[in-house]
């Protein structure tokens, strides 16, 4: 569950990499920007770029290792936001446990061996560079202030997160990748508020990519009640949904319809997809790296 | 076919102004850019930007209208692209009949009434936003370098191309929409040369966003033999395919492969699509509007 005790991104950093935060970031340090973190093999790094720009819903590439084999510095890669904005100077960041907790993938497969709270045996100062990807958390405040709080949030969970086979344009060595999306129920009257207030966030996946109870098998996810990563779907109203119309339940398909992003889970994905050789890490799905700015910051004028 | 009597884009340009040429400009002032135009009431330029923006691949946007209403001066969307190396400050650009032959579109339904190789009486002075995308005639001269000439150049055609169900990303009215795709065929172990040699043209849609006779299906395509625009498919020897595997045809198919890439018709599907109000217009697909700068600009350093 998210305590609301961490006020700024360097608090949130700080108990992760003490290992006294080890859960979902969702709903912690209000207000700031929240990034995807993927970290690969330098060799790698050119393709990836350009994943993300053939890619930009999915992944809005927001900055980068000041250099290959750097954990403790990154430049954004947004020409409008100067890289100390992000982190600020002062701040200590760590990539390798800062983040609550990683996923490590070895020749493209996830490593389930262990937990991972810190990447301390796996990044190689020589050579692994890191990648934050924007996250739909930096538009949750705005959904929460027009009064279209997510579920997810309003009962204190994660948000749900699924594969799908909406295939990304392949990019050099990454082909076979799919979106990875999240999904957040609203009413059906509420699409076109929720469609225009997160729309102004393009670096943070912007606005939805589909909607409605057919977008489920169009992009091909196998259950809606069964997300790969996060929690089970909540409604509007915080509680969970029970039955959806493919299982031919008791929603009424005209009041609730879920809602689906791009998600920064998509890198990883990738990564499988492509059997990536050499060590790949990344963030455990719901668990960021929190940044030291606010999510205006990422809000087009 | 086309002929190549004309070297320059201005030259292509007066052609087509006097109607004197009004077929594809496919191999045309061979190694200039050539580029796709869609022209919108101006209350939907601001959701075709985003369009554009989250959909690069099929819709890299390469320049607009300096002003709405106006046709007859464009500034660059490229940052690193000056306006006046699009269209040389000499030129005497006239978006409204300097293509060969344009679509019209009323409410989202193709105008068929009519050929139209002007604009005059659609085109409102107080209003329509034009923009130009890139366009995939860029990296052909690339592929010809590189011993890989396409097919439909070699035999003196239009480039094939197909309508999709590949959804874009949607981006505020422009919902529904799906790839428009060209295609050119090439032997399977060729693909990754292919791959790489387009790829620098991120501006012109890049490298191909799918390969294989399984890609045919993949993306929806009824059947690869009859494209919804253009002429049909040529192998890289110039002559015409009989035969697809779909068709249990005699093609061997680890020998000879359709390879897709992202297509600057897709705007023209978007609005279609979204049934869009008002009067839009186009260029006819391979029609195209010869810019005065070399395919070069476009090439990523």
């Amino acid at each position: 569950m998210g305590s609301t005790f961490f006020i700024t991104g360097q608090e949130v950093r700080q108990a992760a990499r003490a290992n006294s935060h080890t859960s979902t970031t969702a709903g912690l340090a209000p207000g700031h920007i929240q990034a995807n973190l993927i970290v690969l093999p330098s060799k790698y790094a050119t393709d990836f770029r350009t994943l993300c720009q053939r890619n930009p819903v999915p992944c809005p590439l927001l900055a980068e290792s000041t250099k290959p084999g750097c954990w403790s510095a990154i430049k954004s890669c947004i020409p409008s936001i100067p890289s100390t904005t992000l982190i600020n100077q002062s701040s200590d960041l760590d990539l390798r446990r800062d983040i609550p907790r990683y996923m490590v993938y070895h020749d493209g497969e996830l490593d389930e061996s262990a937990e991972h709270t810190d990447l301390f045996t796996h990044w190689r100062d020589d050579d692994h560079v890191a990648f934050l990807i924007g996250c739909s958390f930096s538009f949750e405040a705005a959904l929460c202030e027009a009064d279209l709080a997510p579920g997810h949030i309003v009962g204190g969970m994660n948000v749900p997160m699924y594969r799908t086979t909406l295939p990304l344009n392949p990019a050099g060595v990454f082909t076979g990748g799919t979106y990875v999306v999240s999904m957040r129920v609203y009413k059906a009257q509420d699409i076109d508020h929720v469609r225009a207030t997160t729309a102004p966030y393009a670096s943070a996946h912007g606005e939805p990519i589909a909607w409605g109870w057919d977008a489920v098998s169009r992009l091909g996810i196998a259950d809606v009640l069964q997300p790969e990563w996060g929690d089970c779907p909540l409604g509007p109203d915080g509680k969970e949904l029970e039955f959806g119309p493919q299982d031919g339940g008791g929603i009424d398909c005209g009041e609730i319809v879920p809602v689906f992003w791009g998600c920064g889970v998509t890198p990883q994905e990738a990564v499988m997809r492509a059997g990536l050789q050499g060590t790949a890490m990344a963030h455990a799905p719901g668990h960021m790296l929190v940044l030291d700015c606010l999510d205006e910051v990422l809000k087009a004028q």
